[in-house]
């Protein structure tokens, strides 16, 4: 399969916060925050591979910053890494300040989604070809993530998380 | 502050898969699975520190099950490990076939969340005491797990992480 | 049939006062518990029938407790007693102050539902084998809630009704 | 204060039934109908009394007819007697057929109000003038279910109950 | 086909304006505004051709006034002009003063519908025979401003829009 | 105050169907396209002006496409004109094919907002200064809608409408 880029999977979500996502101290829900981050991701595994997609997981996640009722939030994803019928997809979310325009980045999330067929067989996806370099240092970091993932899930042994392992040792 | 055990903050959240919730193969869609968690898990840091509680992150998710429209879902929330301010949340997924009323599990997952008062400072919160043979093991976990957090966001250098680093030389 | 205890169907649904649910005063829509309720309701009678269960009515429900926003909610539903293909559910609901934990019964309602085969035909339940004194009083008052029903419903005279009559006579 | 008619609070809510409120046999599901119809009725009785006005208790509802997905359902409701500060609504649910628009009944249910003003309090409401044979016979038979709704809920012994007592007697 | 008096298609939808649906000012999101006047525009449009109805275009819409949290809203629609597969229907909002039930025009819009078969396909709609004076006047404006819609989509040459053409010369 | 582009207030809001959003043909109801669209421009008005938006006015929109559920809806929104304290914004919608990933322009459709402050009251917005050539051609085209829109509301007399005069009589 042709191989393709992230620009090619890139997807912008931009939407206020609406007063039914918000919680007791008028800011979005983590929760709600995870299902638009899913929305989006799951747009971006769609556009790479051109099929059904379903979450597989979520890497750790953090919320670094409350985001007020009122606010516009983007979220943006693309396919950061390609493996035979899974994708990894990196998540950046942005507010936006009402009154003077200034974005600041909200959080990051990384998850992985699965292509399958209307049956729900996984089938395959293209590879991913980085471009800049922020898009290639991710696609390098999937190959730990990916590691991490399998030794949390107790499907691979910590001593063969070759490149996990280097990082940890070498630190 | 008198230390609380798992069983005082644990919450159970039992609902159905509505239409609304469903994607494209009329399964549950993992986002909407995420905001539920996020939800019960909040109650239980709620319960533990009688706070208001944010949603701080969430360590890694795996969605081993698709969870088809109609299904009934069992989300269960206790706290696993108290630190000055925060709360580690670990949460239990099962779906229960409507017929024979088999109960599968579904997924797991990790949230971390922080106490705050009404201006969104954070506040201290009681130690926990786990009781069962689970409940030790998710609590001496906790501190991997926390350590993991910190390398991830940059906030700790690999060879701090003392618990961690064990993990792969050992493994 | 085996007969089926009500801690066998017996379903509990915690769950926040979200800002979508809430009325002019910031409390819960009362429409809005009567859905969580006929929700968790229908899961306690599938629970108990492994069927498809459709509403069939909903008794004197009393909405003694205004529900502020932000609140913990638990909806605890059970079969209290079955017949040939319908079931009556007991409804017990509690709020739990966000600040000291205290629980406080905020109302009790009673559902009946009918199991049904997916063409909608009603289909045979087990019997109901109380346990506890309260079940015991419940499934003992259930007959009595089925005569008014009938009679409300002008399916029954009020002086076949022995079970009521005898209430109203003695009283 | 100034008695009113039932056709001045008389109110029509006229929708569809989405794909967001069916259940697993595609039918509006019962949870969905008594939120729609607590909404119409609040409204009935904020025409009647022009203040706020809260859900006190639901009497018994029958749901006899299943409501399909894509179906135009009709809720009126209107005030059917009023007392101090509380008022009895009378609600009646048609469903209309799309290609020959005939009406079905599918349910007739009736709520309690309470008035109150922007602390809660409750406070006094006109007195109801029926105009109609059937508004005369639903104002009649309202004594008879404020009666049951006091004996149901304790407040008042059976045989003080004179309206419903002789229900029972003559029957 | 036997025509019918819009007074057939009319169509009232009463609802409050819930928490959900209103902006940073807590007033009805413009779009929620659309959406109810779509739903009601489009049971008229049902009634009258008793087919499934899709919406084919939005004429000018004029938001006059601001719609707070907990209004009641009441939109009316009927449909004011029948062509070959094709209808128009008006629309007309009021808002309501809860506390002294003063009822002001808050809108107007009108909207297209096609009635269509199953499969999608344009489908025979009865005409329309107006009754009073406003249903006569808007009538007559429909031919206006199906040339208007014609011209501005490209579809007819101004100088062939008689109608139209007439009130900018004689203007 | 300093002019602004297009570009500057340009907004993406990629998002799927959902099912809670179809109508009885499985397709997107044009309500809640509208009320996406409103979402989007309502952004886009706010980037430029950065000051709450309300909603003024829809103009026409035809909807040329049914949208499938799971389609992937890409709306685009920038202010084409702004006046003293109010801007038009011109709204174009894909959809995208899931399995070749083609782009179909679905609808366009052009509202109108006011600036306001706190209070609500009208507050001035910068000039547009258009750069392409679509944007300058949308751009002239905003007088002739603007005149035909208080033509419309009754707000001009048609011969005082030059730009909308001149259309009809040269047409």
């Amino acid at each position: 399969m042709t191989p393709k880029t992230p620009s090619e999977s890139r997807t912008t979500m931009t939407d206020m916060v609406l007063p039914s996502e918000t919680n007791a101290l008028q800011n979005l829900f983590g929760g709600e925050l995870l299902a638009r981050m899913d929305r989006a991701a799951s747009i971006a595994a769609g556009r790479h591979s051109r099929r059904i997609t379903v979450t597989a997981s979520v890497n750790h996640v953090a919320f670094n910053l409350a985001v007020p009722l009122g606010s516009v939030v983007t979220v943006e994803a693309a396919v950061s890494r390609a493996y035979t019928t899974s994708m990894e997809v990196y998540i950046d979310v942005w507010i936006e300040d009402r009154y003077n325009g200034k974005r600041t980045k909200a959080n990051e999330a990384i998850y992985t989604f699965v292509a399958v067929d209307e049956t729900g067989k996984p089938t395959e996806v293209p590879p991913l070809q980085p471009e800049t370099d922020l898009e290639k240092e991710r696609y390098a970091g999937a190959l730990r993530r990916k590691q991490l993932s399998l030794v949390l899930a107790g499907k691979m042994k910590p001593n063969e998380a070759t490149e996990l392992k280097a990082l940890f040792i070498q630190g």
